[in-house]
């Protein structure tokens, strides 16, 4: 494979492709690093990839796998990427398409992150998956498990919303529920790790492999597009690992010449209630500040962000940016992103539309700029974000009442 | 186009490709015909499906449009086609595979028919869209109106669950719930759709072109087959049109010569609680006598199934069956195929699943068959089915509570 080694992001040790994620040395996270062959004839590298499965899989040349694409498991990606010109409309842009990771079998882009990571944990003979989650990772890990015959482990907040239990329950996973906050869940899931031989933590042990999955967003986007990068991309925050996989999936591509264009403007996007990214961007800190997250964008609400560090000095590089928006200003991102594309996206999404909102207000894109915005989740997970957001007319089963309530009897 | 008239399915009397839907001379219903050329290169025809869009309109010659395929809209279907081996092997017979649909936008087979009525609507000049729906339909329904700037209007029962409220008011279409149940709903939708000219009702005025929509999954199982026909079918009944309309499908394009094999084995699935087409199907019946529902699987709820006399002939004729699952069986169904394939479909696809399971204990599965279950919709609708059937582990944070709750310190 052309991965060759687990590289310290902060002193560059390198380690082998096993299951470490953090530095001996200097405890800083470890990366997959990669030799690839230079790329001699691009069309027939292209059309390789075009001739793969129609999920992460064709991109297997450029993910952290011995053995090559996996034959088995629930295949996740080659989502829409759907051009929403009703929406650029809105807004008074020019170019809008989003990324529609809603259509994963689990119904998020945590679905592609556990591919890969599960792949990586059956090469490296691991027998049971397990993960910390508030949601929608707990369903992707629960379902890729149960479609590969694999145990797993979902270690959850007790208080979780009692619809993102059911939705992790119903694949016969283990549901560990945990008195405490997600701070506790985590804390537990690497000592539970360390401790439990043959136990592959998705987002602990296995961590660098997991982030590699975010990349194909970039691969599939960039490939959508007919092999060009767009001018911007729109990406939610939470730790900071989709963000900033999705620059290094562009930046490896431009570099090897499968693709055209540069490095897209990245924009980060928060929630007001759990900002520490963004808070570090506007205040002009390379570090972030932890903070208590009060927010309806749950899947977000991560206080002390992994990569919030490198997530900032992308959107400086880039630049782009990183906003943060009111839960009232992720409700409307719902409800705008609704009903100009019939995309339905929970609270994270929300955030996302919201930032491109206000980018768009604030005049920071350029006229003749494609932006692409990453949705990443389903509005089915979060429902009670649009409760009263909208009117529902009730009314008796007859024409007259009908007429009555709508009051276009002579108007058309 | 190849469609060339609108057919009475039992006087034959022929209509315009307009906005009729019963006819004048014996009340039957009304379906879209066909005169095909002849397919003389069978390769060259198959590889200009496959150069099409990754969506239902790759089959826009076999559907009832003028203009070919609309660039606009939600794109529906191309769905994956999942070799469910574990859940083979649980029931114990060869080959099993899932087409699942809710990888659809809205997550249901209803974006399919939605797609092509719309399509059609609008190359007629309709300017709003409207249906009668209790969830499925309406999500479908207000988004794709959403995607096209549609001005929409959903007639719903007023006791619906109010998720699925949710899910389709996000759209910003009209929501007009009605007092009174699913029969006054529809009663007032057909009285609205013959005072208001201008309006589609997609299953009203235009239920022939909205049925045609199913068709694809016919298309779509045997070119992911690599164009053949696979032995057995087993489908969800709700009106009888999704069941008959698949048949349809694999018929046409046996026809044309487009794909190998014969008609599979048509199995139709229903709750107990609602089994009109089973009962006739048990009893020798032509006609299904209406019952009143009363089981959890509300998307197949039809008391009166409009096509439930096709669907009980086609399953007579194709060597095929009606089975009906109980409500416990359906929620057994639900987590027999989350835990083998990965896959959470809603209390539909639990009666699909169950009646699989069961045809596969009565011995009717050959042990040579290569069997297709169609999934229509996702869990995350009917949540409230799975509630109860597993068990949440609560524990404090400490890795001997976990040792404890689990008992699997010494095994592992």
């Amino acid at each position: 494979m052309a991965a060759e080694a687990l590289k310290c992001r902060e002193c560059k040790t390198e380690y082998p492709l096993e299951a470490h994620y953090v530095c001996e040395r200097c405890f800083g996270p470890l990366e997959v690093s990669y030799a690839h062959k230079p790329v001699t004839d691009v069309a027939e590298a292209r059309r390789r990839i075009q001739a793969g499965p129609q999920s992460v899989w064709r991109y297997a040349d450029f993910l952290p796998l011995a053995g090559g694409p996996p034959q088995v498991g629930l295949p996740a990606g080659c989502t829409p990427l759907i051009k929403a010109d009703l929406l650029a409309e809105r807004l008074g842009i020019k170019e809008v398409w989003v990324k529609n990771d809603t259509a994963n079998p689990t119904h998020s882009f945590k679905d592609r992150v556990v591919s890969v990571a599960t792949a990586r944990a059956r090469e490296l003979g691991f027998e049971v998956l397990a993960c910390a989650s508030t949601g929608n990772l707990a369903n992707a890990v629960a379902a890729q498990a149960a479609a590969l015959g694999m145990e797993s482990y979902v270690f959850i907040p007790a208080n979780l919303e009692e619809q993102k239990i059911l939705a992790t329950g119903v694949y016969g996973t283990n549901v560990v529920a945990i008195h405490g906050n997600y701070d506790d869940v985590n804390r537990l899931c690497t000592e539970v790790s360390g401790e439990r031989e043959g136990w592959a933590f998705v987002n602990v042990n296995m961590r660098p492999y997991y982030a590699e999955g975010s990349k194909t967003i970039a691969y599939e986007i960039a490939e959508q597009l007919g092999w060009e990068t767009p001018d911007r991309i729109v990406s939610p925050i939470a730790s900071g690992s989709l963000f900033t996989k999705i620059a290094k999936g562009f930046e490896e591509w431009l570099e090897l010449g499968l693709i055209t264009g540069s490095l897209p403007k990245m924009n980060g996007a928060q929630a007001t209630g759990c900002s520490p990214v963004a808070q570090a961007y506007e205040a002009g800190h390379d570090v972030c500040r932890p903070v208590k997250p009060d927010t309806i964008a749950k899947s977000l609400a991560i206080g002390n962000p992994a990569d919030g560090p490198y997530a900032v000095e992308l959107a400086r590089r880039s630049d782009g940016g990183v906003t943060a928006v009111t839960d009232d200003e992720i409700r409307a991102g719902i409800r705008l992103l609704a009903e100009t594309t019939g995309i339905f996206t929970e609270t994270a999404g929300g955030v996302t539309t919201a930032v491109l909102q206000k980018l768009a207000e604030q005049g920071e894109i350029g006229s003749d700029e494609r932006v692409v915005i990453v949705i990443t989740g389903d509005g089915l997970k979060t429902l009670d974000a649009v409760r009263d957001t909208f009117e529902t007319h009730t009314i008796d089963p007859t024409f007259d009442a009908f007429e009555d309530a709508f009051a276009i009897g002579a108007a058309k």
